[in-house]
């Protein structure tokens, strides 16, 4: 049996992340809203196909696109920066390798490709589900809002403002009233909540968008922040704040089951900080998730939005008594940041690795031949083989191409993060038998012999194996993140513990400007109050003064 | 059991469409590519909500909302315009009642409410289906589209600039290329084709995308014609011609299938005449279909795009002989205009009629009692039918509400056009029976007395039914259409028939210039050549020459 452990990779088509643009540090000024932007925007890799860009779009094209145009080593083999070495590069390098997606034209932008797109779908298929569920419905609000809708919320045009952007022609024409291309929905759901609202008996109304949305961002990196993204938002109206609370809770739950169960990332849940709360909201709640290099991934988040955008908007109702009310709102959303999440969080140095509730593809069979006469025999087995699996409901893809040895495939599926592959040769065949391999443990380790091709062994074995690896990613997600985590009791005692690149957990009850300070100093922010809190007294690390709740400080995408 | 034949429908909520725009018919010289905009834009409706429309909106308002601001009547009784009086009204009746879509703030968008949405969501799940059986994979490009990119395909430009949304103004900063609102994405699909495909072996590449699209129309009709709108958009790359028209083809049959399996619409298969094509197309293929009112409503396309995009953006391969060569292309859409082709196509003065297949509800259970002691055993048995329902697969909602009345309840899902109505009442809860009412067969005919409520009869029942009324829309819809489709011989008989509102087929080989002169002068452009062909010679109905095949003249949405 061949065993590869060489991590270079020849391409299948191109590769599109260049290198060369430098490090940067925003300075903390330029922070806005809950997103610091204190992640290093390095691009990494090796070549790129940009001699085939057209020569107008130059311009346009991502800066890392255009200094290195080696296009003829396009087809050579590619190497994955290894994680430990530099993780930006490698999580470029996945991305690319895994091709999970592409530079779009206009800087800043995305293709998500067919592999990328198949793990968004699969977050969809679950999330909708459990919407419906909740009792949402699925509907679409057009993606253009007027200007003056974002101006109507005081706190959401100063968050929003910056990161517009504005269509002014339209057909053919200068338009009177400049439109907005949507950064998130609450201003055109509310003016239409206000013409469907009339009476208590219209609330609760649940809603939920399937849609793409657009802020002009500057630091941009594949999936975690791009200047048009994909998610879903949920926009809620109730009667009373407890049902608004109630829902806006409901929400991160939904999130945070899916975080645990579904993606194996062991999400912090808790509320976020006054400073670091949703444009417009009175409450954020939010799933942070630590990365592999364990920065904080802000993964969903679920706003209590008071009555802040009904009483902008008149959204009121008339209540039991006859007296008109301002409606109480929440809005939440989970976006294909998320997918960027599952690669930091999983992968290692042979590439991605996904948790098998979401993978395109659960188990890879690849069959092993080298003379002609054992080539039917095999193929056929692996075809049997495949069959069996399909009918029971996994998803399974026969490698059998003739263009690659086994070896390349094996490095392959591994970086495409595929969690089981299944191997079968001349005497696997033989002794009606598979050799399988799970993705999560390297080497020898994590490869048995012998399974029976007997259907039914064979598909409660790899069942079995498929719940194996989805738990044992999560506990070891899980042992990464408490291993990172660290007590704070002063100042001191936290700021060594960003240095270190961990997490800090601390009591605070400090004031905003305290906040500010600790952002500027260190670079980390208030990730959120969790909602697991020590028992005890707690004395604020910042001030000395008592404190209600330990707060969890890191640095973050 | 109460049997309510009026019309006269309380509404639930408010409702939306407003009246007076006046009728108009814009004058043919404004015609641009396929779809000729002679539908008249009448709206109708009698009351809105408008008085509480945000001030500064006004301006953003659709016309009709602006007039009207009848908002005291808001609850009170609504009405349809009878679908042979006033066609467009009922069309917009049925919208606003049926609660399938509303107006956005933003002139020409509209919101498309869960009603409406949980019809397209089930033409996703068909065609997204069938799309990934054919070897297609789901992926999304960003929307926006360097202006420069739209200009290279010379009859591309001509067919789109017109009608583009432009943002200007990105993160506060004026752009230094303004970028296009994508109005399909031909250009930035090539743009990334160019850099994916090398070899002949990157071939075919076969992928589709869910998404908004954007073209500023000036007539705008919801679902018909809407700025925004939600569609698929397929796009292929092949190696040769012969493969790219095949594409081509399967794609359109896959709409076909789809429109008589599915919805229920027997669409006119065939080719667009030159005049008609795709800018940017060598072939476009298309699904005609006849709505109501009996104009046509083109309801899907198929491109072969031959080489026009790989030529404009230097999308090339090395063949299998070394040679560089231009990727022959497809492209293919169906968008949510498809749910204003099957209430057009379906629908009567009663209201909504929905093929069973995608039916959000396709049996609704109003549960009927007088006396207080009646109720709970009525409410039992009514569960406990739906819950058999439920498990069957059936799509199956339970009207229990105390707040309107039976007949109330029966003419409020006529009108959503839910296939098959059960009435439970306490006589059916003693013989363990009920009783089953089909939308499509009105009063006593439609009602059959005595159906077992014993699951395996029910379940069989229900279905068989579904069934019956799936078929019996489509029997229906096609007699309508052979109906209205007359043979012609000369110009003269092609003028008759449009001029009585009929579909015109006879022989055609005439030029461009003959074509444009039937559109100025009757109407009516050539809706396809279609693939079914009678036998025999044919002479030219206008010139006298010999023609291969038949057209298909007709006014169109």
């Amino acid at each position: 049996m061949v065993v590869v452990s060489s991590l270079r990779l020849p391409s299948l088509t191109s590769l599109f992340f260049a290198s060369s643009r430098s490090t940067h540090r925003a300075p903390a000024t330029l922070f806005r809203r809950q997103q610091p932007y204190l992640a290093a925007a390095r691009f990494s890799a090796q070549s790129a196909a940009s001699s085939s860009l057209p020569e107008t779009t130059e311009e346009l094209a991502p800066a890392n696109q255009k200094k290195s145009s080696n296009s003829n080593k396009v087809n050579q083999d590619r190497v994955i920066t290894p994680r430990s070495q530099d993780f930006n590069a490698w999580y470029l390098d996945v991305i690319a390798n895994a091709e999970l997606a592409d530079y779009g034209p206009v800087r800043g932008t995305m293709v998500i490709r067919p592999y990328g797109y198949a793990i968004w779908e699969a977050i969809q298929d679950y999330l909708n589900v459990k919407f419906k569920e909740t009792g949402h419905s699925n509907m679409y609000f057009p993606q253009f809002i007027p200007y003056s809708f974002i101006e109507k919320e005081a706190s959401h045009v100063e968050g929003f403002s910056p990161e517009l952007a504005v269509v002014t022609i339209g057909g053919g024409k200068e338009l009177e009233e400049k439109l907005v291309v949507r950064p998130t929905s609450e201003t055109i759901v509310n003016h239409m909540f206000t013409q469907w609202i009339h009476s208590y008996r219209d609330l609760p109304l649940l809603i939920n968008q399937w849609a793409n949305v657009t802020r002009w961002e500057m630091r941009t990196k594949p999936f975690v922040r791009t200047l048009e993204f994909l998610w879903q938002e949920g926009h809620t109206a109730h009667a009373t704040p407890e049902e608004a609370e109630e829902e806006a809770l409901k929400m991160i739950d939904v999130y945070t089951k899916f975080a645990y169960e579904e993606a194996a990332i062991p999400v912090v849940v808790g509320r976020k900080s006054r400073e670091e709360t949703f444009a417009g909201a009175v409450r954020t709640y939010t799933i942070e998730a630590m990365m592999g290099d364990r920065k904080a991934l802000q993964a969903g988040t679920s706003h209590n939005l008071g009555q802040n955008f009904s009483r902008a908007f008149e959204t009121q109702f008339t209540d039991e008594n006859g007296q008109r009310q301002h409606v109480w709102q929440t809005s939440w959303a989970v976006s294909t940041r998320f997918v960027g999440g599952i690669i930091m969080t999983h992968g290692d140095d042979a590439g991605l690795m996904l948790p098998p509730k979401l993978a395109p593809v659960q188990v890879v069979i690849v069959p092993i031949w080298k003379k002609d006469d054992e080539k039917a025999g095999v193929l056929n087995a692996a075809s049997s083989v495949k069959e069996i699996l399909h009918s029971a409901g996994v998803k399974v893809k026969l490698d059998d191409s003739d263009m690659r040895t086994p070896g390349w495939k094996f490095n392959f599926w591994e970086m495409k993060g595929v969690p089981i592959r299944i191997e079968i040769g001349p005497r696997d065949v033989a002794s009606g038998s598979v050799v399988i391999s799970r993705r999560d443990v390297p080497g020898k380790q994590g490869k048995v012999f012998g399974i029976s091709m007997e259907p039914t062994t064979l598909v409660g074995y790899v069942k079995d194996k498929l719940d194996e690896i989805q738990a044992s990613l999560l506990a070891k997600a899980t042992s990464f993140r408490d291993s990172n985590i660290v007590d704070v009791s002063s100042y001191d005692e936290l700021k060594e513990a960003i240095s270190q690149g961990k997490w800090a957990r601390g009591p605070w009850s400090a004031s905003d400007k305290y906040e500010a300070r600790v952002k500027e100093e260190t670079g980390a922010t208030i990730r959120c109050f969790p909602f697991e809190q020590p028992a005890g007294t707690k004395t604020c690390l910042m001030t000395g003064q008592p404190a209600d709740e330990v707060a969890i400080f890191a640095k973050s995408y």
